[in-house]
């Protein structure tokens, strides 16, 4: 085949140290599975490029992402000095919205080695997707503030939900869970409390559960919804839920299984009009930023993601498979309890690769 | 002192079954602390009285309610056949929005004898309170459909948060988390995604924060706050979230203790300028409802803060420590592995009051 065009952007923070890492074990698996890659290594989108060009990205970023197969993503926002409207919505939530990586898809899943916060739970035991919508609904900055200054002040932020926009996500989430041994599918929502979006995006559910028999649906306000991601964690198969849901339940979810850390996330758009980006879930973490001992894991375990998106499944499979076996066996960062540096762990998964 | 006067809602499905120990440990601090109560039993605010009335509630609800030094409210949603925007917004949000109840008070407590999610947490380790905005943020019914039917369908759904109402629920916030110990307060946002509503709450709290030097202010994203319910649930002292936040770490936080079904709220006016309204945060569970075998510690701990608030600390001790000795060595319903009923949990601790 052509070789697979990924642009690789470090961004900021623990993001440049993690990053290596997913190179080294994205080519250990290019190597073994004869995958053809061309990448293009970027400084931009990052606090730094900000600093120096006043802008997080040049202004022809568009075009020259625009031909890439995938991107893989450090991690964005350092140092704190650059507000969040600027580096976040500079780049990340940019991209998300521009490049219609309209999917955010993040695996739950509890690994043998790694500390459990819930009691008596098993590895294998916990294992599920959020299936997150990406650029719509709560984030946005519709809205306004009106008697500002004033005793009468008041706020109103609006949320703007369209039916292209929650059909395309349900009907991703919907094939997933078919496509599952369990085809279950959870979709989060508060209809009870938030009367105008929720109870439309039910009847969505409803409306596209018809068309998908062989998957037994279940519907959950998000509060009681996040009680049983902690009391009842392998109930779950996959899990959709609103921009802002999902945003909270995929922390959540990995937070469950003692991987905040380790959790990798995919920002799709499954029609390959754009390209899709691969991101580790935590941030750029400046307190731990430049000794080397960032888990280099949410950034391998993306770029398997990253390689499973383009159709390379068995390549995804033997990275996991690694880093499944070098959590439990192989050399562990701090994090976990060990003493390995970022780039020790990195190596040995890629090894196994 | 004149007698108090309490409004006793059962309401529907559990709550007619909890009430009754509810009303039992109410009576036996009343008798020991020698306080005055004058109780009025309420028939509506139930779906029983909907289905023959075709009402949540008569129309002088107000009137009969407004001379109350507070509710004590079962739980409300039965049978399922009335739908929520009814049964709900018919009662509970009423009594919140129109009896101005801006504070939704959630303890959260790991108790000895009730088994944890979390791995190794001893109890008295966790204990902390939620503070929610109870009356505005994102429980709105404004917003609308537009195109609705057709491919370019749309929603929006609008957020509402005002001065008055973010500051005084801060300020409420602050003066708890100043009475305490440890003096410190989490601020739940998602300023980072939410762009107009959620920097203006965390102005709000920096600016409120200046007021309250001896408080520690930490700011979290609703995201990894959830997080770190689960994994650093010892860290917190007093949270304060908006309405939809709150909703979400209140279920959650009694979760990460076990305790979900033993949870109790507090409604309060802190201004007594309306009656303030307690009742226990599970709902009316209609799986279990006619067993007698509803956990019946959330409604007198409810009770307890009913008579806390009304002045009565040492009677709210007394049921609180009632409630501690009967978990960790009495009689317990089917819930935390016991075979009590709820009448026999509910006179354990009602004897030791
Ligand atoms: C029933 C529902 C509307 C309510 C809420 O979301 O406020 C409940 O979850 C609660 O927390 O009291
Ligand atoms: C950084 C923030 C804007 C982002 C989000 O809320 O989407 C992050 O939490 C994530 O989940 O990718």
């Amino acid at each position: 085949h052509k070789p697979f065009k990924i642009a690789v952007i470090p961004g900021d923070g623990i993001g440049r140290e993690v990053m290596p890492e997913g190179l080294r074990a994205l080519q250990a698996a290019a190597a073994r599975f004869d995958i053809a890659l061309e990448l293009t290594h970027i400084d931009w989108a990052s606090c730094d490029y900000y600093l120096a060009h006043g802008q997080m990205m040049p202004a022809d970023w568009k075009a020259q992402l625009q031909g890439m197969d995938a991107i893989l993503f450090g991690a964005v926002g350092w140092p704190a000095t650059v507000p969040d409207h600027i580096s976040l919505w500079g780049s990340l939530l940019k991209f998300r919205r521009e490049f219609d990586q309209y999917i955010n898809l993040r695996p739950v899943r509890l690994f043998e080695g790694v500390p459990c916060p819930l009691a008596g739970r098993q590895p294998g035991e916990i294992d599920f997707f959020v299936v997150r919508e990406n650029t719509e609904g709560e984030y946005t900055n519709l809205g306004g503030r009106l008697f500002e200054g004033t005793e009468r002040e008041l706020v109103v932020q609006e949320s703007v939900f369209t039916r292209h926009g929650t059909e395309r996500v349900l009907r991703y989430a919907f094939e997933l869970a078919r496509a599952r041994a369990r085809k279950q599918l959870t979709v989060a929502t508060k209809s009870n409390g938030i009367a105008i979006s929720m109870p439309w995006w039910d009847e969505r559910a409803a409306e596209m559960a018809q068309a998908y028999p062989e998957v037994a649906v279940d519907k959950q306000h998000i509060d009681i919804l996040c009680a049983r991601f902690v009391l009842q964690p392998q109930r779950f198969d996959v899990v959709v839920a609103s921009n802002l849901f999902g945003d909270i339940l995929s922390d959540l979810g990995p937070a469950c299984t003692g991987t905040i850390g380790l959790a990798p996330s995919a920002n799709l758009n499954p029609e390959r009009s754009y390209p899709s980006l691969f991101e580790p879930v935590h941030g750029s973490a400046p307190d731990i930023y430049g000794k080397n001992i960032a888990n280099p894991v949410a950034m391998i375990w993306s770029a398997a993601l990253l390689l499973d998106f383009l159709g390379c499944r068995p390549a995804h499979d033997a990275m996991l498979a690694a880093i499944e076996q070098v959590l439990a066996h192989g050399p562990r960062t701090p994090d976990l309890g060990g003493s390995a540096s970022t780039t020790e762990m990195g190596c040995a998964i890629a090894e196994l690769i």
